[in-house]
């Protein structure tokens, strides 16, 4: 099988993963931070190991401001939910995934008002046009790093100016592009970083988290256990226990931080430098084929992941199905829980083929994709 | 090492619990239920697969009503949160742990009413209180099915029959007990039912559940992607969709399916029974030794799990390090996130040293633990 799914998870994780996550629950398979015994001690060091390396990876100051989720979803309720209240004003774009859309439309019954800023139908965003959304009431921006229908880049950067500059929060999704594009909390001005363990860091399903900046305090979605303050009725302020109740995956943590010592090797660039030339390679491969249609940008500086096609006006499940049952390609048809984006590009009736590619897709995975793709095109 | 803390979470597992965590990563490595081509297909079989094991091991006629969390405390959250709004009174006991007690007194803070009913010094809940507590704005009854720190069970039926009669919703608590105890939510009445995969059911740390029963509607935590209704930016109201969002932890859901199949074996039946029968013959021997206080109730029915003890008025902490670094036997010293149930005990000052046995103890490692106690309190 051609896996062409990796916005969705990556697959396959790199040995080492594997390895990790038997290795933990075979050897160190205790309650980490909940008792005293040798082997609670050592999961407890795996998870902090873990942390360690997401606040090397995005160049964060305290680990202990990392909060360990169950994925970016979870991460994103947090952030958003825990800093919003009724009356406060929230700016986001017409590209995000709906695990920010559905969240804010939540919150939007309890009075917290919602703008959302479009992009275009190449889902590129003007910053200056997140400007002049802001209002007296304006709290929180929250935006995408990169979108998870066609890979459009979104100007963190400039937007986190406009934050700094407006004294507002904000919280960027980096569910596409974490482990892909480099990320400095601190060059970015970046308040809240929502990640997924299991995509582009190369974890396991069942983890991501959440960084926090110094300075933000959000209420929490949940309480209970924390194995700190025991003697409390009532949850503890400290980080990142307030945040983290229940016991923690740790298997999937230690797997996720066997995924990112993985990324930290030097040779790992070069696997993802090729990874984004095949992406290009790929892309401009298939725009020349006759009947297909690619979305979003084509420029390498915007865009990343995700690519989007339509063959034709055939639905984009059947494309997809017969990518799977005749070619062995798996990709993702229809909708991609992000019908704002699919209403940005035009594509909410037809959906689309998407394409994503991992760190081990392989030239002859991408020509045997271009050719699968070609041969159907062929016959409509 | 003689692992000595079941009652954080079970370990080792059965070898299939990590062939199937393993296998799902390698093979089945897709994200379940948001991509239509094979692996994601089989990846969602596998979820599915494991609900309709926990349905036929709680008795759940519909399997969809069943919804994956990390771990108990979210399903807690979930349940608790859920259900109450301001003005609502809800009735729990002093023998629970902070993953019911702390949501509960958060939620006090925006208005619900909050009674806690006294258990006796062995844990032992009388029922009556339960009814007597009872006000025209109760809503929802909390209870833990046995205590983390002293393994005293409480009257479930008792308490769900109440329920019925006054027309209360009634949420169970099974952390230490599934897996261990049969339960028939028709049978008994239980409206929610909060359990962990990672303890008495066999399954990797990261999973946990709740059931929720018809005609109870929940407030959900998070909203986000769920891989239906991919067109809505609101959050879907099908089950068990609306309260998944996101990328669940499939590998650990697997592992907790074959911890399931496992239980479903029918000598493990005798497993327990045996395991059952060596906490008595555990019990029983430390009760005998001098300087030793054994808490809680001592018949077998009335008890299940967590054994907790003090020797002479030494430090719960102190003894379990020396049990650790001299005995190379885990356990559990001080609070154990439960400080109300600690009180109720009187031994919030000095907490416990807590014992739990678990499927793979054996009668060598009962009979070490009891010559190590026995060792320690002849120095007192």
């Amino acid at each position: 099988m051609i896996y062409m799914d990796n916005a969705a998870t990556s697959w396959p994780k790199p040995p080492c993963v594997y390895r990790a996550v038997l290795d933990c629950m075979k050897n160190t398979g205790a309650n980490p931070g909940r008792s005293g015994h040798s082997m609670a001690i050592a999961a407890g060091n795996l998870i902090l190991h873990t942390r360690e390396l997401i606040a090397k990876f995005f160049s964060i100051d305290d680990p202990f401001r990392i909060i360990f989720t169950a994925n970016t979803t979870e991460s994103l309720n947090l952030g958003i939910k825990g800093i919003l209240k009724a009356g406060d004003h929230v700016i986001t774009t017409t590209m995000e995934h709906n695990s920010v859309v559905r969240p804010l439309k939540q919150l939007e019954c309890s009075g917290i008002e919602l703008t959302f800023v479009k992009c275009d139908e190449n889902g590129i965003l003007d910053p200056d046009l997140i400007k002049r959304a802001i209002k007296p009431n304006t709290k929180l921006i929250v935006t995408t790093h990169a979108s998870n229908v066609i890979g459009s880049i979104l100007p963190i950067e400039e937007i986190s100016k406009i934050a700094r500059e407006y004294e507002l929060i904000y919280l960027v999704d980096i569910a596409q592009t974490a482990g892909i594009i480099p990320i400095n909390v601190n060059k970015h001005n970046i308040h809240m970083l929502a990640f997924p363990g299991h995509k582009g860091l190369l974890g396991p399903q069942g983890t991501g988290g959440l960084y926090i900046a110094p300075g933000i305090e959000l209420m929490q979605l949940k309480e209970g256990g924390t194995g700190s303050l025991s003697e409390s009725i009532y949850q503890p302020y400290i980080l990142p226990d307030r945040y983290e109740s229940g016991t923690l995956n740790t298997p999937g943590i230690a797997g996720l931080g066997a995924g990112l010592e993985f990324l930290l090797r030097p040779d790992t660039t070069d696997m993802i430098d090729n990874m984004r030339k095949l992406e290009m390679y790929f892309l401009d491969s298939i725009t020349k084929i006759k009947g297909v249609k690619v979305y979003g940008p084509r420029e390498p500086n915007k865009r990343v992941g995700a690519i989007s096609i339509n063959i034709g006006n055939r639905d984009s499940a059947e494309i997809s199905n017969l990518l799977d049952q005749e070619y062995d390609i798996a990709t993702r048809g229809e909708l991609h829980c992000a019908p704002l984006a699919h209403d940005t590009i035009n594509t909410l009736n037809q959906g689309t083929v998407r394409f994503s590619l991992g760190l081990f897709t392989t030239i002859a995975d991408i020509n045997k994709c271009i050719e699968a793709i070609y041969n159907i095109a062929k016959k409509i």
